[in-house]
């Protein structure tokens, strides 16, 4: 995917020609607070004179973070924008501004560099999220992307993940295990083309999972229905490294423990078939599959009647006392203490 | 550098853990600005109502900005704050926050980042700033560094690049071409390491301009000095690229020419000297050399007794119509075009 039909080398726009040909069709989405974008030595930021700023950060790194062989840059551009936007929404906070760093070494072209642009710039039409800075560099190998987002909120409607409390209800929106199952798709049909190049990837049926997978999304939808129901989440985080390590960070910052019922953890059909094809267990790959991106969050029981019918959240569990630890409730009714290291990168 | 007496492998620590342990000495200095750092999904920041916020993002790649051959990591360290901090600066503003990101391969060890860190918390300290938030996460090769730096202004006191007007002074801070000449040296001496390893480095009568380059110091103080002063500069960039690529910059965003006096460009007597030994023409060497951090702005003529008496300012040029283009009048008094390319990773 990095041969395209006509080849530009990075070297003969320059730094600062690459810049300006990279952001030459930004566009400013919010010019209440984006006050200046791309182009001095920082952009100004204004947001209501009630509201704080949230301000998140994240690198991804090809070989670790993503492969090339299957991640369509396109797709790797918008995924590396829209997983930042998520922990804004972690926040209960709405994303409004990106910047943007990029390190590429010379195996890239300019055409490489511009679809990854270009979804970086289709998610930020998405989002509503401006642009307004970065730098673009070479780098001795590979690629390397790094994004800030920035975004608003009242103090009042910021939600940490410390503020669990006893007997709260434990929910979750949309599915998990998704992401985790696409990856594996992919990571098979790589296998196959690395034995025989000249079969074509078998990705049939499996839509849902890999767009899961290459093209997540940020709940922003969440945090709007939230403010629509007068909702506010006692703790939240987004699922970036799998339901028992998120679970974790939030009973650890919040002084409790939990159960969580394996029988009510959503998983989308597709996920569950392909984990059992694979001869894994689905509640593992939602456990600790991680990258959905969706939203774990706590809310006191008598939010209940809010949510109850809204297809958009699940409730998975429980608050319990810190001194009762972590536990999955398994669907035979069997307790287990839930362990949980995260993605880790340095393994 | 990388072998220190004690040796723990990243791998040893995990994720989670080389963050908290990089992180554990972190302080907050503005707690009335830094509401909530690293530990949560975003960093929390509220600036006084009446003032903006500045973000800055700059990435720095091992083999193409810093050679670790020369550079002491917690040099790396603070020098990486400090250069994003002046991008703050260059806007009339004060940083307050940083968020840093760093990916490492295995090739280092936690000892190593934990120096990394030393330098960018000394930084933080000595600058009064937050460190924020961030991410670590390891490379497939080399370190890779990216700084957001964060901080507030007045909407009204902000200067950008595009102000520059008819008749105003050009004026720059302390002097120029250290930095450039601090890295020959280092160069230098790097090149007789590896003919003989025994040759311990001849670094004497050197010291201002290897700190130049080594440690380069964001302007703060001149910011303040502004503000006490009651100046206001119409334009302002800081010098990371060279005084040439800098002053197009503002001339083109200000759509105006210069002339620039070449024995007005403020010199240190060590850098004139090592470029005459170099055989290299000082005045180029701060055209074209970079890394100086230092401030260049404009400022009306009828602010000229503000800052004739100061030793921190140079008046080197003033401001003519975008006819005339940029020119640099030679000590002989002839005119010559100032072209620049500014620096360029990708060649």
């Amino acid at each position: 995917m990095l041969e395209n039909s006509g080849r530009t080398e990075l070297t003969s726009l320059g730094e600062f020609g690459l810049i300006n040909h990279l952001t030459e069709h930004v566009e400013i989405y919010n010019p209440e607070s984006s006050l200046k974008g791309i182009g001095d030595d920082a952009a100004v930021i204004k947001y209501d004179n009630n509201k704080s700023t949230l301000v998140s950060t994240d690198m991804l790194v090809e070989g670790v973070h993503f492969d090339l062989t299957y991640a369509p840059l396109k797709h790797l551009g918008y995924k590396a924008i829209a997983v930042n936007l998520s922990d804004i929404c972690a926040m209960n906070g709405t994303p409004k501004q990106v910047t943007v760093s990029i390190a590429a070494s010379n195996r890239f072209s300019v055409e490489a560099l511009e679809e990854l642009y270009a979804g970086m710039l289709y998610a930020c039409k998405k989002y509503k999220v401006d642009l307004v800075g970065g730098d673009t560099t070479s780098s001795t190998s590979g690629l390397i992307i790094s994004i800030t987002a920035i975004g608003e909120a009242k103090q009042e409607d910021i939600v940490y993940r410390n503020g669990a409390k006893e007997k709260d209800l434990v929910c979750v929106t949309g599915d998990l295990g998704g992401a985790y199952m696409g990856l594996q798709i992919l990571e098979r049909e790589k296998f196959v083309f690395k034995d025989n190049p000249q079969l074509q990837p078998d990705l049939e049926g499996n839509d849902y999972i890999l767009e899961r997978q290459l093209k997540p999304e940020a709940r922003v939808d969440i945090i709007e229905l939230f403010k629509n129901l007068g909702i506010k989440p006692t703790s939240m985080i987004d699922v970036s490294d799998g339901l028992a390590s998120e679970l974790m960070h939030l009973c650890t910052q919040s002084g409790v423990g939990c159960e969580l019922y394996e029988d009510k953890i959503p998983l989308d059909p597709q996920t569950f078939d392909r984990a059992r094809e694979f001869s894994l267990d689905p509640t593992v790959c939602a456990l600790s599959g991680g990258e959905d991106y969706e939203l774990l969050f706590t809310l006191p029981l008598s939010e209940y009647d809010k949510i109850k019918n809204l297809p958009d959240f699940t409730i998975i569990g429980h608050i319990t006392p810190k001194s009762s630890g972590l536990n999955l409730i398994a669907k035979a009714g069997t307790s287990h203490p839930i362990t949980a290291q995260g993605w880790n990168s340095f393994k």
